[in-house]
């Protein structure tokens, strides 16, 4: 069974899985991002990379390992992660995928430094993809200006104040307008990468990837119990 | 609202919620684990810690960051995480968290190791914790003989072969049979963890957990859609 990847047109063809175009994602790290956000669909992108040509560039302030801990939670857990690349290393990438997490909060330098990145990338990127409060660093840098987004629904009073030309979006897991991806809390980033992923490469490669991680997908955009739950 | 923690016994109290015990968690890392079978339970211990006291120790076979890609797929990509412990090194904890991969196949030394360590450990655990592939690990361990446990339902036939003396539940999202507690497939970690911080903790902090991830929580343990797929 043959599929054409809609935007990179490419055929897919499940006995001869891997294409001669690699599909480039950065992923854009910084201290006391949020561990789901990142790894729900790094996991995805993982397994699309069983059978699919992708490269991953880990991108952070400084080589050093990034930790899930906000700096404003002494207390808490974290994890390290290594990064691959500095702001100013980063390679070439098509996709840009920003999680959230405590750490997109306030104007550190790490966190300022995520900001001036997007703005800067944005206009080379086939896709803008942010899960939770990424979207908060986004609206900061301006490139959702005019568009269509949502966030994180506990934080959302908080993170619409950062984007007063978005249009924010209140019952939504996602929504993508034209190449800016954007998606509910935390857990919705699956459910966003899976939807990407149905675009890009089609439906079957999607459902392939969410079956092998015993997910059972929300594939309605606009199914958002946690809107009612916070009184959105 | 008081809830009692049923097995530290420590009163919760969500106006104080720290307690004066610390809960201890290890999670046991290996080339080529599943990035979700680790990172969904601990974005859930991460957030518990945000009003509980809780140590983690990321245990590996050195201190070398632990890639997620597996050996036996090197066109796959990978993100790398930095341990804290070795298996020499770690320090004493209550619950020892074991995701799966394709790094639980084979018999290479951090394969071997791990399996080693779990035996080690597990007369000193108040819980063990497997997901997805993990209970392949467990179970060649032999802590697993004469309990009820599960695996992910893909790689069914592969990971009970390694278990003859296990009482496999072929339909669960995850099985709790005494101190051991085992998940189907990858995202079935979520779950596993958040009704395991039910058991511990009360529903009420579970609940908030999931609220604050935007997670549609499976409660029932026998759920299991990926059974039917997978013609079990």
């Amino acid at each position: 069974m043959d599929h054409t990847r809609k935007v990179f047109q490419i055929s897919y063809d499940t006995n001869h899985p891997f294409s001669t175009l690699t599909l480039r994602i950065g992923i854009l790290l910084f201290p006391g991002f949020q561990a789901l956000d990142a790894f729900g669909p790094l996991d995805c992108i993982n397994v699309l990379s069983w059978t699919h040509d992708v490269s991953l560039a880990v991108i952070a302030p400084s080589l050093d390992p990034v930790s899930t801990k906000s700096p404003m939670s002494p207390n808490a857990l974290g994890q390290n992660i290594v990064p691959t690349h500095t702001f100013d290393t980063a390679p070439p990438f098509d996709v840009l995928l920003v999680p959230g997490g405590l750490g997109t909060r306030g104007s550190s330098a790490p966190v300022l430094g995520a900001i001036e990145f997007i703005k800067t990338v944005y206009p080379s990127l086939k896709y803008l993809i942010t899960v939770c409060t990424g979207s908060g660093l986004a609206a900061r840098s301006g490139v959702l200006d005019g568009r269509k987004a949502t966030t994180n629904k506990m934080a959302w009073e908080e993170i619409t104040r950062l984007g007063p030309n978005v249009h924010w979006v209140s019952r939504a897991r996602w929504v993508a307008d034209g190449n800016i991806w954007t998606s509910s809390g935390v857990s919705a980033g699956i459910d966003i990468t899976l939807a990407w992923i149905e675009e890009v490469y089609g439906e079957d490669v999607a459902r392939k990837i969410a079956d092998g991680m015993e997910y059972t997908r929300h594939t309605d955009a606009s199914h958002d119990p946690f809107a009612d739950l916070y009184g959105l």
